[in-house]
């Protein structure tokens, strides 16, 4: 079943690049995005499957019925784009100035379609349904997911999974790993007031620059010393601004950071901590300081079952050579709301291919990659649905036998 | 003599208010000094004055010989103005926007062309000549001083004197020192050249923030460890300004700052040091820097012996009442150029009077001064004139039994 | 087979609690061993077994031949004591001012003469031989390990395997990890040379504080700045002396740290930039410094298939609720070295107990261990030996057709 | 009358050498003197001099009474000795292990009492009284200095004069300055209180030393930006001690420092501001700390007055060339206390002598003076004295009329 499952996604591989590359040509900013939920809204309903829009402010929600009672599976794309000028030279260029598919999105969303065919064609064999989650507004916080999630495209799901193209990965491989693979991406801000002057006169300023400098330093403590070594924690001040002229002491100064963690604790940690040392500093030189603390995306953590699943899944699907277990990665994606919500997991299809010109990272304006990941995600995506619609209970009996 | 002279000098008080506010009405920025140049030279040589003009660039350089041989005593004016707003409500605004006598000259200016008139009429009395040193571009480094120097202008000339209206002490006294009186004003640029990346890479990257606020914390020690307590100094860094977004690792640093000095070993030793330290620090975390350090003014350092004559002639002219002795300031000013030359002294005649208006700092919008402060410069410097090329003998002589 | 050697193991109880009490009372500091190897090796030639002393110093090797041909697997366990004065109140006390067994060590080596009593009774039954390691200075680097596999204790082995007691985990379990499992451990001592000279006059002299206060704030970068976050790594400094009086200026200044890493590469790194950070800043203030950077044992990093080895085997011997996975340990071992050179595994056996006073932690004056835990450590030992001299084609046949 | 002092001084310069010596070789430390008291108070009552002893612990106080009503000029010289090992070669060494005459408190007894034998000579020329200040330790806060000002020994006094033989200025000349010569010389103690534990785990911690040397670092910008630059001030940490082995982050940290300044407001700025840095820092990392700041001598800060007539005398007396102004030293000696209650002034005696191995600096074990240096001292102290109880209202007229 699962063979002619994937015979007729490779049927549809020509639509699934037109349908990429007319993404990939109208590209929308997240929270802007008009044309693509109509499109995907369009054609979902053309399939016959029932479709709710405006879900979480514009993500698009499918449920293919199956034919039998059973579990539900839910599958993630997101189909947001950034603000990038498109600087590859290809016929689907971008049409929009400034805006671009700089990180994928639009292979995820096509992908998804062409499953959502293959799926609804062969509803009558699932034991029960496959919910289709197009997630508008992957990048920018607090994102698509959280609202989606908060209006109810979970409710009945048993689990969810999604994948991420990966360029910098040659085309024909998955990557994946148990527990934390994203990170938390939290943002800071911090404003120190001091007392302007002449630089002449230092001692009747609140020098901000010299009190600024003491918080950058102070900070690096935060990782240095009061993070366990064997959790990840990074913080990286990214600006720092202060001051005009030479000779005229500053006033205040501007810093703005990242803060990466993958344990919820180690992330609570430091936003209560950056804030303390910050207050140390000022009040040791009667400065004041404000400091935001901006949340993004929480870790995506996938589960150690549904990732046993994938892994027991994709050895059958692909072979075990074709999957690489990865180190966390410290960058940060939406996904993990929906798996801190209902079991889980996310995976990475590789899609580098030099060779045409898709060797560029993620967010470059060439970004760019091999069409045919598409093909590799969607198996991988039809697998697993398979494995938990049509013979689940086969897996997870093996499964537990071995762990006996 | 001297008592006619002043009485002379109180009679062109209304044509020296007429002279200050006209030029107070057409300022012009240093080194684009046109207009100003031109009335100060058509005025003086209808005095009968020899002029020189275009002296070091824009200066003018009147010489009145005296009845009988004697010292060549020069006095200086700056004319030169700021790019400020001028934002007071008076008749005599600036009508140029943006472009103000902010600091003061414009009274300089119009005082020595009344000492100017009261002298050449009385040059007979003169035992010596008196040199008009009529500076432009007292504001921007490199300034007008050391170019007049260099094209001539102290040639000849025994003793320089220059005064200074102070508008944030009340009209009516004279405030002046002995050795140091105005700091040396230098700049430094620093541009720290790290390795940009994302922030949640630190390790792939050289981060200029991290390293930048370690020179800061640095520079720091200069002060505090490794000049001289006695010797007064300060390293300001008055900007700072790195990264963009908060989550990338910026690529460089720039910041810039002054430092002030009295003493030109300890501003050798800052500058020499201040690059040993950067260079230390980027060492140690493999960045690069550029330190461009740019010399200002010199200190402007009061002789000795012309100070002692300032201070006899003064308590004569005006009671010891009325002298102040002052603390150096940090401020700096290009009239160290002209004393580093000859013997020389410089003090500052107080302008400032709340009742009307006269109440704001230097360089302020709001800023303006007691006119009546133009006659007590005036009265200073025709008495310290009078002194040298009429009387010195008998002072000198007074001085040297004394100390005997 | 493996019941029967279980059995006989546990009769053997008693005697394996005489022989630990017996080490107990007579602890030996690390390279000062005599007592312990002499009744390790008569022990050891009673039963009939093959020993060489001496190896690598103070260590004791003995082989137990088995009837058949086959692999060749060794079993570890350390002989000595700590510098620490015992404060427990039991009879069996230690007997030596200030030398305690306070890491255990006696019973690992009471477990391995209860293990090799079996197997030497067994040893028809063995397709293959056994490698008895009673190794000598684990505590002290660079400890006994390194010397022993120098001295050939290696050869002809194919796998290596060491268990710890662990007193902080409550007897019964045992915890295990694939990969680095416990640390790199190196040490560094750093001398800032200044020059010295009377509080009241910093700028005559180099402030050895001053700058190695600016080298602690630095050595955090290395961490926070300039490591990979997934890779964990320690740098602490723990112990600073410098200076006497308070008011004369410290000539030099005296730091002493720890490095742990996983790594080697990173350990690599942090030695090297450790002293680039340190000749950067005393470049910065014309100081000399001396670091010295030692090199403890390696980090313990468990082989793969011999881990998946052990989990196989202890599944079936203990259960799978006995064994817990772990996170890397930051303390260290030389238990490494024999790793380096040949495929094995290090594992933990439980053996706190808080109803006996078994609840300090190791290295502490009052620290014991339940010594029902040595059973547990011989039996897995004895499952593990077990599996590769009398039933390992089978486990390994299983674990590939597993992975295919 | 002045000469005929000065030669009956000289007349008694072998017995001022002889008590110098003996006091040399019986040096008593601060607070513990017997002997020199002693010696003292028998010789003043030979001379028929009023004598207070125990005047604020150990101190002794004589009285010459004039023949005629006037002024009291009181005159003081110190006592007590150093805890430092005499490494001379001369026949009057120390015999006094370990107690040693390093200052020249010696030479300023044996001045005095020769001074004493003068006056008390000639007290019917007087015109009012001496008090002979004879003050026990100077060399250890809180000093003798206040105890016998609160004890009365200023009672009545007009002024008070006092010197200081200074080895590094070779012998012949005098140095004095007008406003502060010497510095207030606090101590601070600080110990900062974290929370111990292994060095593998400083997220367990609160590391003390990287805590305290942040405290060390923040302290440099009270000297380099909250103090005017105009106003000597310094900070210095000369002690930091903390933790044992290298692989235990310490527990606390315990630092020293000295802080010297003139102005008595700076002197309270820092001891506020640097207990407010220190509750900063350690706010910033959840440690604590106590600072301790003890308060040692006020600085010198001599009279405009009483300075103008110190150098009108000694013009007279030795010549102007002898006299040099010198900038403020940093070091401190309590003689501050009595000028902070009576007009008064301190100035120093040269007393080098490279020839004769009087080149080393005081408090060093080989420290000695010319002492032909007492000579000087003596015969400056008698001209004061003859001015103000034998001539006075002349020179206050001179005075007078000069600033007139």
């Amino acid at each position: 079943m699962l063979a002619n499952w994937n015979e007729r996604l490779e049927e549809l591989y020509d639509q699934m690049v037109e349908w990429r590359r007319d993404f990939h040509q109208h590209p929308e900013l997240s929270f802007q995005e008009e044309r693509t939920p109509k499109i995907i809204t369009k054609y979902l309903e053309s399939l016959g499957i029932e479709v709710k829009t405006g879900v979480g402010g514009r993500g698009v929600v499918g449920t293919i019925r199956g034919g039998k009672p059973g579990k539900t599976i839910a599958i993630r794309a997101d189909f947001d784009a950034l603000p990038i000028q498109d600087e590859k030279d290809v016929p689907y260029k971008s049409t929009v100035s400034g805006v671009m598919h700089a990180c994928g999105h639009d292979g995820h969303t096509a992908t998804l379609l062409g499953v959502a065919k293959v799926l609804s064609e062969n509803c009558e064999q699932l034991n029960g349904n496959v919910v289709l989650l197009h997630q508008h507004a992957e990048e920018v916080a607090p994102g698509g997911a959280i609202a989606m999630v908060e209006d109810g495209c979970l409710e009945n799901v048993d689990v969810v999974f999604g994948t991420h193209l990966m360029a910098n990965a040659p085309y024909g491989t998955y990557a994946y790993r148990k527990g934390p693979i994203m990170a938390a991406a939290d943002r800071f801000d911090i404003k120190i007031k001091g007392r302007g002057g002449h630089g002449s006169a230092p001692h009747e300023t609140v020098d901000a620059i010299a009190i600024a400098t003491q918080v950058v330093t102070q900070l690096q403590h935060l990782v240095s010393r009061q993070i366990n070594p064997l959790k990840p924690a990074v913080v990286s001040v990214g600006s720092f601004h202060a001051g005009g002229a030479s000779n005229v002491i500053a006033d205040s100064a501007e810093l703005t950071g990242t803060v990466r963690t993958f344990d919820p604790e180690v992330r609570d940690y430091i936003e209560k901590e950056l804030k303390t040392i910050v207050e140390g500093i000022c009040s040791a030189f009667h400065a004041t300081a404000e400091v935001t603390y901006f949340r993004g995306y929480p870790a995506v953590v996938n589960h150690d079952k549904e990732t046993d699943v994938f892994v027991e899944v994709m050895k059958k699907c692909v072979g075990e050579d074709k999957l690489i277990h990865i180190d966390p990665i410290m960058g940060s994606e939406d996904f993990g709301y929906f798996i801190k919500e209902k079991p889980g997991m996310f995976f990475f299809t590789a899609a580098g291919n030099e060779e045409i010109g898709a060797s560029y990272p993620h967010h470059h304006p060439k970004f760019d990659f091999d069409e045919r990941a598409m093909l590799n995600a969607g198996k991988a995506l039809l697998s697993i649905t398979h494995n938990y619609l049509c013979e689940q209970e086969v897996l997870e009996e093996k499964l537990v036998a071995e762990k006996a």
